[in-house]
């Protein structure tokens, strides 16, 4: 007779949900991947079905009645952090009534068809008033959720891609990167303009042989083909499930230099996925711990290590090899002015690593303005505006450029910006605090090995999946909680010191 | 208030275990065509779980109740063959208890593993004992469903792939083809040893030029590849759902002879697959009537259309074209020669349309006696080679080449065998039967125009799915209940008499 049978059953039950989570990832996959366009009907209702399904399984009135007993049950660290888990996703199952997610959906589709047009016509009028329906929803979606978790409304909507989440720590963070930033920005421009410009090397790439080069790239940062599939979309990502993990990227014939850097990205977060303790597959407490910590895995592997003088001497000489080239565009030197140069630019999903939080906590502001109620729908092109001359020093010249770059709040994603920049700063400290355990990384890295960097991670980050909140496994694995400091100190030696 | 509330219930609950199969159904067609091996365990997990869901859904108390109050409702012509179709599934379902479902499951992964070494090392007795308890098991099983669908024994399996399968007609209908046959391949074999061997084609046939040759043949067939793919696996095979479609096929450098075969018959089940009525997507009354007439479509487009004269003229010019070849080798009447040669051979899978039904008749006598317990597991080797000796004049040199040949009662298929023959037998039928209606479907075949034969396969086989039964598509199509005289004809036409 176990001494834990609510938590068993609660186990049975997320193991359930967890494999239909993994189906519904694995027929996402298709669809962007593989699937003809006259499939998208019959996709539509199998993932709706797995999530109608997810749903019920999840609010069904035993799971309330079994959370309630299972804390009184004698569970060790992982299961009670395992529970912890359960009670916050069906927290945010049950917080919202049928008739609002029913509402939220409408919207929301509504809103990214018609933001879609208005992108592509640079025409922010033809969305409005579904943004602003969108927005009210959303409102309402953070209240409830807001009650449900004991939140403020904004954190609400950031539990559900970074659980616990807090608003103040984003604010002190992202007031130091405001400070701090603008005159960095300033000096390494300064210090840009009087280098020679990069050289552009020369294609066409054939696209086998970049295939070839992205799987020798992901073979030596530990990507498992027994365990994984590299293949091509529009729109890169990183799918799957930890034991099959579905890396994509987009090879353009014309240039290799931004494609390969995709696959690196990806590969960080699938090399998350695949350090997953395998004795919690399956469960809750097993899955990632949030997108913060997901993205500092993969600007861990873009950002700090590969975009390192010892990685970009390994790439020019592979790329050289994959391409059959040789001359000055292709030395190493040329490849770092390539990887490092700033702009103020425009567009997020193409900006350095210097300008990239701006982007980033101009948006953290609107939303958080839209939330309130302090910001109208129809105010945010001319407030995205002003928010751009004041971070960046520059102003879109139409709203493509600006408020309507980027599918996240018409798509009703409110309070996921701000994990990118988190993530990016959490990857600058954990590669330092990776450097100080384990000072033969960089040496082992010009060599192609890595293995030292990938145990550190899978020990201090994957292994931990989320038996830890995000600021404790950072504080275990660098001493710290997370702080701006190494990342800016980061910024400071690879664009003004090096 | 509508007047058929058990039935909309039914219809919604149908709906899901639609979307469920569908999902189960492009998983499993990832699984034998892209995941890599380590992703196998997740995928078992995911596909069980989809599984016991649909059981779930299909045995749920509530759904008995509703069967018995649809019936008093008052339902059209093919809502009422939808309710029969539920409740069949019902039937299949709710027969057996767990304990027996969980046996049947765990007896036939053993057994087919062990029959995968015992094939490979031509030695029967490392599977006999774990085949005799299956056999124990299925006899169970037949016991249960016969009793529960009010059929024998055998029939009550045989429903599973063919619903409503009658004992009493296959048994006549083989009878007729065990009587009929032995002269006729007596009489081929010496007609062809008259004639010169067929020349055979020299590769190598690159990869490309094969897929390109066979997309182009899907293509002329009419597959739409807005609607699925064609795709490479070691067994090919039809997958996906009927809007998105899922062929497979090998292609192997040193021949094109018989992989181009195999996409054509591959693209007749997708043919039907994606002609079932779209008004009746994601109920049981809207799939495909079962084994025997989706057989038939494959066999019609592979035997009856595509290795007509008409075809083989096209296929030649297109073969020619693919591989940049000439030569007699590539001549219409050479490809003829290859494609009807006929052989008393000893495996089923690679033998010719004159000797099949003979390889099926001999499972078909070997299965019923073993479920009848006339034959115990043991004495099955020298059934086997005995009955080969009886039926096609040869006997296995080993069990390999013998018993032990194809996985289906390894993996618990009893009453599977006769659908082949059954098909074969139907695609004649039905297209003689299209050859009346519409007498220029030759002429049309051979300008690559197959419009007028899929249309009439459209409208008399794909578009009525299950609102019929298998005899009664037949017999509405073509004026005829299932019977032996057109494929004998066909056979003596195309054997003895051109």
């Amino acid at each position: 007779m176990t001494t834990t049978p609510a938590m068993d059953r609660l186990e049975a039950r997320f193991r359930r949900l967890s494999a239909l989570s993994g189906a519904s990832g694995m027929l996402g996959w298709d669809q962007h991947v593989l699937m003809p366009p006259g499939g998208a009907e019959a996709r539509a209702e199998q993932m709706a079905t797995l999530s109608v399904l997810r749903h019920e399984l999840l609010t069904a009135p035993a799971v309330a009645e079994e959370l309630a007993s299972a804390s009184g049950e004698p569970l060790d660290g992982w299961r009670a952090a395992n529970l912890a888990e359960m009670r916050r996703a069906h927290a945010h199952a049950t917080a919202l009534s049928g008739d609002l997610v029913e509402a939220l959906s409408r919207a929301g589709s509504r809103c990214e068809a018609l933001w879609r047009d208005a992108r592509a016509k640079a025409d922010f009028g033809l969305v409005r008033a579904a943004m602003a329906d969108q927005i009210r929803l959303i409102r309402e979606e953070a209240a409830a959720k807001a009650a449900a978790l004991g939140t403020t409304p904004y954190e609400a909507l950031l539990d559900g891609y970074e659980p616990g989440g807090s608003l103040a720590r984003i604010e002190d963070l992202f007031a130091e990167l405001e400070a701090e930033l603008p005159p960095i920005l300033d000096a390494v421009l300064e210090r840009q303009a009087r280098e020679a410009a990069p050289l552009e090397p020369a294609g066409p790439f054939p696209v086998d042989a970049q295939r070839g080069l992205s799987r020798r790239v992901m073979a030596t940062l530990g990507f498992d083909f027994d365990h994984g599939r590299l293949d091509e979309t529009l729109h890169p990502f990183c799918g799957g499930v930890p034991d099959d993990v579905r890396v994509t990227t987009r090879y353009d014939e014309n240039g290799f230099v931004s494609g390969i850097m995709g696959v690196i990205h990806e590969t960080g977060h699938a090399l998350y996925e695949r350090g997953l303790p395998i004795d919690w597959r399956n469960q809750p407490v097993g899955e990632a711990r949030g997108m913060v910590m997901h993205e500092s895995q993969s600007l861990l592997m873009e950002m700090q290590a590969c975009r390192s003088p010892a990685f970009l001497a390994l790439l020019s000489n592979w790329a050289r090899e994959a391409f059959g080239a040789e001359g000055p565009a292709w030395k190493p030197e040329n490849l770092r002015r390539i990887y490092t140069r700033v702009d103020r630019s425009f567009i997020r999903v193409e900006a350095d690593e210097v300008t990239y939080p701006l982007h980033v906590i101009l948006r953290f502001r609107l939303e958080r303005a839209m939330l309130a109620g302090d910001l109208e729908v129809a105010g945010l092109p001319d407030a995205w505006n002003a928010g751009m001359r004041e971070l960046l020093g520059v102003t879109p010249p139409n709203d493509a450029l600006g408020c309507l770059q980027d599918i996240h709040w018409y798509d009703g994603a409110v309070g996921y910006f701000p994990t990118y920049t988190l993530g990016a700063m959490a990857a600058a400290q954990l590669f330092q605090a990776a450097l100080r355990a384990e000072p033969g990384i960089p040496e082992a890295i010009g060599r192609g090995d890595f293995t030292p960097l990938v145990g550190w991670l899978r020990e201090n980050v994957h292994g931990r999946a989320s038996s830890l909140g995000t600021e404790e496994i950072l504080k275990t694995a660098t001493g710290s909680e997370l702080t701006a400091a190494p990342f800016l100190a980061h910024l400071k030696q690879r664009y003004l010191e090096s």
